[in-house]
């Protein structure tokens, strides 16, 4: 077939375009650190699999784990922003459900709890991983607590950036520390404690 | 001096008693961790710095990470179970600000990140810090939180195994995720985000 269309023919003697090798690029090392962990995601193997030369890993990725984050990126990217239904107890069940499912997800936490591992040795990663995934996922959870205090569901004197670490971050403890079940019985149980306290469970 | 006095002249000749070996090794691992980060404390260098044999640290510990653990805790255990003023929001604060001060000063704090971070990439490692240092906190922890729930000051509704979470949890998700600062003010801040919920503050 592409032996009648001179564009594919053309490409198939030159070089891929780019986008189409980074995505090959980025597929791979998916594969590798789903398969295999962060730690395994190296330039040498990612490069024999994906058939590119590793100098081209060099050219775009910072450090093998800075290719694991753009992969994990790539992969799983969930939805920031869900729908609110106007009502913060049903919003904050149905996002902390979302975000404890993919957690929980076994191959997909242990790529989050990998990733947030290697940054307390690699200062760069941590960055990073700021930039493209902790830091937007604050800024809605942040963004969808305001709109429940201005609705007069939350005490003006609470501090919604702390409550953020009580709700989402007490997931991520789960997540990182060796203790403690992290499933969608402790998402419900982080809201309704917040419902119990204020007294209106 | 010690040749007018047989024991120790005896033991200058012999081995030390293997307590003080242990101390020695503590001693100079603590200093490496403290000095160079968790992934320098290797067997080779902590044998030489502290002048044993390597076999004599393959013979006490599992793996390089658990002697730095070890190291850690020795040097650094802090009080678990603090004096109960018989008021849950003042023990509270109190408790919070001395965890935070302890994981906010700079060495012990990336000592901690370190241990947690290696640790997801190393289950072994995980189990050990699970009995040596976080599982006895959590515990201390959830006694104080009960207490306060028995004398009223939390209603009866609130888990307070959950509350762990949104409170210490709160804070290593701070140590451990890019994003936030932890200081005595989000230790109060925790505190007085459950008052306010509740109609306390």
């Amino acid at each position: 077939m592409a032996r009648n269309n001179t564009e594919p023919a053309k490409r198939g003697r030159g070089r891929p375009p780019s986008a189409e090798v980074r995505r090959r690029i980025l597929e791979t090392a998916a594969v590798v650190l789903v398969e295999n962990g962060v730690s395994e995601v190296t330039f040498d193997k990612v490069a024999r699999r994906a058939g590119v030369s590793r100098m081209t890993l060099y050219k775009w990725f910072r450090s093998p784990a800075s290719l694991a984050l753009a992969a994990f990126e790539d992969t799983y990217a969930d939805s920031l922003r869900p729908e609110s239904t106007g009502d913060l107890w049903t919003d904050l069940r149905t996002h902390l459900r979302g975000f404890v499912a993919n957690l929980s997800e076994p191959r997909l936490g242990a790529m989050v709890a990998g990733l947030l591992g290697s940054a307390q040795h690699d200062p760069a990663l941590a960055g990073e991983i700021s930039g493209i995934y902790t830091r937007p996922r604050r800024e809605g959870a942040t963004e969808l607590l305001r709109a429940g205090q201005e609705r007069g569901q939350l005490p003006a004197s609470v501090d919604v950036e702390v409550l953020v670490d009580q709700l989402w971050g007490a997931c991520y403890a789960r997540l990182l520390l060796p203790e403690g079940v992290l499933d969608e019985a402790f998402a419900d149980t982080l809201v309704a404690n917040l419902r119990a306290l204020s007294g209106t469970d």
